[in-house]
């Protein structure tokens, strides 16, 4: 009977609870496997900091937000207590057979060295910004869509009544798949990407073109979109050679940059935190529940070196090599097929 | 330039407007092309009674539940001023040079038809149920779920406040996919699906065990499901001999059947219409619009007889044949997956 | 320093852990009050049953729908071993100086005669039915009027899709108050209320209306609403002499009357206990917190027989009789008000 | 039969359609009055800019967040072409005897003068910020509270998770009364309003006590709250005397403040126009139905120089001198009575 430590690692994402919680049910229940938590990701870990984890401790979690392990950016082989020999010895003290690692990137990409060094590893992708290639879609990413299409509802009404044109900063510093899927559902007249220079003339065209049509436009930009001449915009010095604050985020300088070239009254909402807490969406909490269960199968396997993902509707394991081979960003094919509308 | 007209046929489906927003937008931008929507379904077909169908009449309507077009279960052959010769007439009359039908297998496989006799059709697969084998998952079918997530959430807490059985009765008539994801979104202990018999004994084995461990047990059920008992159980006479009114739904009849055998008292709730109206989720407008963008594709290259789908992430397009092969249920290996964690 | 013993009876209701929060914190903080929770309402009291209550034990409650007391209906009078007597021993064994019951009108009314049999007891109301004629508003009433508005907008878009009449039955079996805002909020063609008798002529009258002008009749009826006819269409034998199966509530008898007067497709959704479950609506949460607070208040000054109440915006205390002096039903002019604008 | 223009002026509040809607139904039904909207607040007045509004005009708009009719910040005084000669010719051109006017303070103070000066006007207080000292609330209040309840639901679990102190920013700039509800809803550690000063080193002792109880501290701040100190810390300035940059809003001063001092990651959310978009909760649309309806009654007994207001659960009347006379701060009973359980 196999003992699992499990750790949630990087930025928070709903339906991590809920990926632990399948985890616990079904390794328990089918394989007898028993499970601690390591407290706060990869420190847990480090330091040997660990709760309980059974039937019990997971009761009503798939609905929670949040991770009841907690989370932390500390990283195995960064951290100075860390390194593979010390985690050995770690697991050895506390009988702990096999890890489940719930992290993204730099988890994954910690955990394919980790098991190249020897240790029982296993892996659950976690991305709110979906961009890891290996896996359709990441938990978490569903619920930021909704949260970000609801704040577009509500902007859409205000904007509207104003006249003014709404400007929506969601998250995605390298991947605008948030942009990308709010803006459709939300039916935004311009999703702007990291992925895809667009002009502030090109921007500013689509929304004179809308406000022409006696609509208020709406923009929704990625945190990690940058106008070809932003650098300077987002300096202290403004277009028009004023000195002008520098401001929090992008929405927060193209709004006045928008306003200035077409005349249309412009306000800036940045979603901010909002977006990867609270509860998550039935869809989420599905795609996690399947792979807290698939997880457990991994480690009856002994599947070491293996992450779970999923793949049109199916469960599949995907290798950490694989899994870190392509960052998913937007393809241009499909950030094309949308942008034919804009405006 | 072709003009193209649009319906939507069957039960209503949230996301049915963002369909039909996503072609207009597209066609209109990209090919040229001019839409008409036909009223309530085929018999706005039949009876040639259209509406224009323009940027401005589709605006904001991504978020907005329903069908700006009307639906009815009027079918283009069982009508009987239908059939291809008439519908054909018709479409002549109007200068409409190719049909957009929006539904169901019934209207795929009335489509299948009228492409065989000569009509320039294609389709937008639509159910809530989500049995359409050609397609990932249809639109509509994740607001269902989201919302009988949400009803399984609030029951819970008031289950619990009274230590109750709530029991749960959601769409699904031959698929129980809703039950099924919603139950695992919610972490019912035990879902109930017209693909899969469970005796009450097994039914009350899980209801027990969870109370058991002081909780308040939550059942799902599709009201596609039937007890192997049920027939009786259903008519006028209970197990226990003693008339009883025939109640409506599947809920109805297994309440006070599991109240009976395990003594705890037990709540039936029947969501019902709620679960196909309304706003739908950010995935379903997302998938509806890019549905209703790539049908303009099939349009502008006549792939009549094919109709677009969801494969992964992917819009592909599918012939009617191989859309209407096989109805897609819950598979045995599925529900088993989710079932060891029952009770 | 107090001891305190809280309990929460009678139906379940949101906000009943935002009101067990306030007290506990404010309690504490200010006045140094220690709190004990009896399980299952007055059982617990009569059972001498308890559960600690401190400030970690309240964590986090102001968005937890249910209570985490439990709640039952079992009365302190009519259960075998209740009464003053028995209560004032186990107060006393349990070291136990006051009682703060929080429920309706039994549970006022049981109170009242603890009180003046010697119990130091004091009071919050609760009623989802928002039927207490001391307090402006109960919470967990706009709670539920939320989520049966929510229910309308969701019926709202599938009976224009359909062209049906939607009947949406909410709680209310002797006040039509959850029916009256609910309806009004969802913008309702007929609101049917247990005060206010109207016949299925003039419901029919109203649908009619409705459907003339082209548009899909909304009807919202409150569960104790009775037609002057109805028992006997109530009754296994319909208006056309033909035996009919004994439907469950009213909207399933008002449903198909509708259907056969007016020709109009008709639909029926009870909504049920989805009603009373889940996490509260702000309005309610700061309603139940600051009668949580305020009870304490009525605790400290040994304000015994009277309970906590809004009035206006502010919170009032009122003694036990005048609480129970009169059922707050809906005002036949408040009712006449909105009737003008019905169909 | 009178013809009555209603206009919509100032800030955007959910609930201002419902408002048009009630009027317009019962003012038709009851009084056979006609009207027609003035589109952007009093600049449709001043210009005679007005559209038809009758019964089919306002269907469907209880739920619709923002006006129908546009709304403007200008002024029927400040404006070159305002002033009541001229605003009398304009309604003596469109035939248009009496106006509904739904705004604000500023509204109606323009309103009041315009009657001494002869006009035929009656209005509806309409506030986000819940700040007129004539009615117990006003709409659009709820619906704002209610989405500053739901962001901190989300924040709270994520602040939890990272173990971080978040900061939420709501509107508020001289009332901190959506402040007050959403902290109390969602159970902040701290709630800081424009009325009540706190230091800096206060809020450090709640933020480190929250922490120190082993939990993530929530702090809602209202956006016009001042640090005693802040002006300096506002300005480029930092209290470690190094240059920083000038942010946004007042949660982007104090949390880098809270972080410095406690040394707990500190994160700011400014929730900013969400607040007022989108649709009304069901208490707003009530309210503002109410409202609606009730100012019809005003014009049809021509009682100029009145508006209508909530009182407990009464609509009632109040002349604008009244409405006008106190400005609704939070009272510091109020404040004080939460603040005892802060931190």
């Amino acid at each position: 009977m196999a003992t699992v430590g499990i750790l949630t690692s990087g930025g928070d994402c709903p339906g991590l609870n809920a990926v632990i919680r399948g985890a616990v049910l079904k390794g328990e229940t089918v394989y007898g496997q028993r499970f601690v938590g390591f407290l706060d990701g990869w420190r847990g870990l480090i330091e040997g900091e660990v709760m309980p984890l059974d039937r019990s401790s997971v009761r009503g979690l798939s609905h929670e937000g949040g991770t009841i392990l907690g989370t932390s950016r500390v990283g195995p082989y960064t951290d100075p207590h860390g390194g593979a020999e010390n985690i050995a010895k770690v697991l050895d003290t506390l009988q702990v057979d096999a890890v489940i690692a719930i992290g993204g990137e730099g988890t994954a990409s910690a955990a394919k060295r980790l098991y190249a060094d020897g240790i029982n590893i296993v892996g659950v992708p976690k991305t709110i910004d979906n961009d890891l290639d290996a896996t359709d879609y990441t938990f978490g990413f569903d619920t930021a869509v909704e949260i970000a299409t609801e704040a577009i509802d509500r902007l859409r009404t205000t904007g509207n009544s104003h006249k003014r044109c709404m400007v929506l900063e969601v998250m995605g510093r390298h991947a605008g798949w948030i942009a990308l899927y709010s803006g459709i559902a939300g039916g935004a007249h311009a999703i702007l990407i990291p992925e895809q220079p667009e002009s502030l003339d090109q921007i500013c065209a689509w929304v004179t073109s809308v406000k022409d049509r006696g609509r208020s436009p709406m923009v929704v930009v990625a945190e990690g979109f940058r106008l070809p001449d932003m650098d300077s915009a987002h300096s202290t010095k403004g277009l028009d050679g004023f000195n002008r604050p520098r401001l929090g985020g992008v929405a927060e300088v193209l709004a006045p940059l928008l306003e200035e070239r077409t005349g249309i009254e412009t306000r800036a909402t940045v979603l901010g935190h909002i977006q990867r807490g609270g509860s998550p969406t039935g869809f989420d909490r599905v795609l996690a529940t399947r792979l807290g269960m698939a997880v457990t199968d991994l480690v009856a396997e002994k599947g070491w070196g293996h992450m779970v993902a999923l793949r049109g509707t199916d469960i599949v394991r995907v290798g950490f090599d694989e899994a870190l081979a392509n960052h998913k960003t937007v393809p241009v094919d499909q950030y094309q097929e949308i942008r034919v509308i804009f405006g």
